[in-house]
C-alpha cells in the first residue's frame, strides 16, 4: 500500500523527469481574510459570528487548508471534482471531460494551483476524458486509473493507495460492478466520497456492459460506501436530475435499488432495459488512451 | 428591522390562519452518525480524524445543524437552494422552480423536512417559479419576494429582514441593478451569499430590462456583497458553464466586469447586445403572482 505520490516519484526517477510546480499565487482565492467582522458600507448589523467552527464548503476548505469545487458538464451530465491544498496549492482533478477541457484548465490556472494528479474513477463509456490533452497543457500532470480498468495511465491505482496533494489525500476502494475497474476515492478524514459510476443519487451505475455485474456492485456499495460514516458525502460522476450531492445514510434509507436485497437489485438490474450508451464506440478505445485517441 | 416570522405571525392573526408543521422524520438524513470512526469490512486501515472541525458542506451542516443542497434546472441554469435546520426540520427554499417542482417536493419529504418559506431572489425573467404550486402541495408554505419586486407574496421582503428557519437565518440585502427587487440572501454567520442574478460566477446579470441599471447594479455588488468576508460563498441563481460555487474573494479578483470601474463596467453593460430572454413574456407576468397565471 504505498502511496501514489512515491510511485510517482518512482516513475520520475526512472524516466528521469522532474515534477516542475508552477508557483502561480497571483488570483488564488485561498487567503484567508482577516477581517472577517468588518462588515463596512452595510447598513444594518449582524450578531456576531456564533460559532467559528461553523463553516461551509469552500470557506470550510479554505480555513482547514482544503479547496474544493464542483463542475458539471452539461453534455454527458458528468461531474468533474477539483480539489487542492490551499498552502502548498498542489491539486487533483477527478474525471475532467474533453468538453470542458478549456474551462477546467482556466479555473487551475485562475485559482493559482499546481495540479499534479488528474484521475479518473473508471473507463468511461459516455464520455471522453480530458486527461490526455490536460497533460499537454498542464506541465508535470500525472494520470491515474484504476490497474483493473484496462487503461493506460501514468499511475495504476489498487485498493488502499493514497492519492495525495498537500498535506490532504484520496484512497482509493476498488468498487467494481459497473466495471471491474471503477475506483471510489474517498478523503482522508471519510467525510467525502467521489463514487464515480458505482453509486450515485437514488440510484447506481448500470451493470450491463463493460464487464458489469450487478453482483459484484451490490456488494462494492454495500462492503465499501456503505460502512462509511453516515454523514460522508457522495459526489457521484453522474446526475441527471439536477441533483448535486447526497451522504451515506440518505442513499441506505432512500436508495430506491440499494435498500432491497441482493436479489432483488439484481433483478432490477436485468430489467433496465437501457439503450446503448451513445458514445460508447468512441469512448472507450479513447479512453483506454487517456482520451488521445 | 422585524423577523420575517415575526411578520408571518402578523399575517397569520389576521388571517385566523395557523401554521402546521408536518413532523415527518422518517427518511431525515439528518442524524449525526455516532461511529464516525468505525469502519467495518475495509480491508485497509485510514488514519483516525485528525481534526474533527474539518468538514464539508451537507455534513458540515449536519455537524452544525444545517442542511444544505444546491440543485440545478436544466433548461433555464437555474439554481435552487435548499436550506434547513436538521433539529427542527424547519426548511427555506431559494428560487425553486416550475420544471422541478415534483423533484424538490420530493426530497423535501424525503429528508422529513417542514418547508416554511419559498423565497425568490427577484422576478426572473427566464423561468417560472414554482412557488405557488409549491404552496398547493405543501401546508404552511409561504412565498417572500422582495417589496421592490411588483410581485405579490404573502412576504414582502425589506433590507435588514431575516428569514428564519429553526436557530438559522438569512438575511435581507436590497441589491437593485438586473432589476429594482433583486435580494442577495446572506446567512447569519456571513459565509454563504445567494446572490440570485446580481452576482454571478464571473459575471453578473443583465441589466437592459425590467428597470434594470448598470450604475445601480455596480453599486450594489460593489456596497453589499464585496464587503462580505473573502470567503463567503457565492452561490448564484445561475450558471450556465457548469460552475456551482465561487467566494467573494474570487470574485473580486477575478470578474471580467466587476473588476473595472464603474464607467468601464457601464460601458461593457450597455454593449452586450444580448438576445431577449426566450420566456420573458410569460415569465414575468407569471411570476408577479408566484407562478400561478
Amino acid at each position: 500500500m504505498c502511496s501514489v505520490l512515491s510511485r510517482v516519484r518512482i516513475v520520475q526517477r526512472i524516466a528521469s523527469h522532474t515534477l516542475r510546480f508552477r508557483s502561480i499565487t497571483e488570483g488564488s482565492a485561498c487567503a484567508v481574510t482577516e477581517s472577517r467582522r468588518s462588515y463596512s458600507g452595510l447598513s444594518f448589523s449582524i450578531e456576531p459570528l456564533r460559532d467559528s467552527r461553523r463553516l461551509y464548503c469552500t470557506s470550510m476548505a479554505m480555513r482547514q487548508g482544503l479547496l474544493f469545487r464542483q463542475l458539471f458538464e452539461s453534455e454527458s451530465c458528468t461531474y468533474t471534482y477539483l480539489l487542492a491544498d490551499t498552502e502548498t496549492k498542489e491539486a487533483v482533478i477527478i474525471d475532467p471531460v474533453l468538453e470542458t477541457l478549456d474551462r477546467d484548465v482556466k479555473l487551475v490556472k485562475d485559482l493559482g494551483l499546481n495540479l499534479t494528479v488528474a484521475v479518473n474513477t473508471h473507463c468511461h463509456a459516455d464520455h471522453i476524458t480530458s486527461t490526455g490533452l490536460m497533460k499537454q497543457r498542464i506541465l508535470g500532470l500525472k494520470s491515474a486509473i484504476s490497474k483493473f480498468s484496462g487503461a493506460s495511465a501514468d499511475i495504476q491505482l489498487a485498493e488502499g493507495d493514497k492519492i495525495h496533494f498537500g498535506k490532504h489525500y484520496l484512497v482509493v476502494k476498488e468498487t467494481p460492478g459497473h466495471t471491474d475497474g471503477c475506483s471510489t476515492l474517498v478523503l482522508d478524514d471519510n467525510l467525502m466520497a467521489f463514487t464515480g459510476d458505482a453509486l450515485l443519487i437514488r440510484g447506481c451505475g448500470r451493470t450491463d456492459f463493460q464487464q458489469g455485474s450487478s453482483s459484484k456492485l451490490y456488494d462494492s456499495i454495500h462492503q465499501k460506501i456503505f460502512t462509511l460514516p453516515e454523514g460522508c458525502l457522495i459526489y457521484p460522476a453522474h446526475d441527471y436530475l439536477g441533483q448535486t450531492v447526497s451522504t451515506v445514510g440518505e442513499e441506505r434509507k432512500l436508495n430506491p435499488r440499494l435498500t432491497k436485497s441482493k436479489e432483488e437489485f439484481i433483478k432490477i438490474m436485468e430489467n433496465l432495459n437501457l439503450p446503448k450508451p451513445k458514445k460508447i464506440d468512441i469512448s472507450v478505445p479513447a479512453n483506454l488512451v487517456c482520451g488521445l485517441h
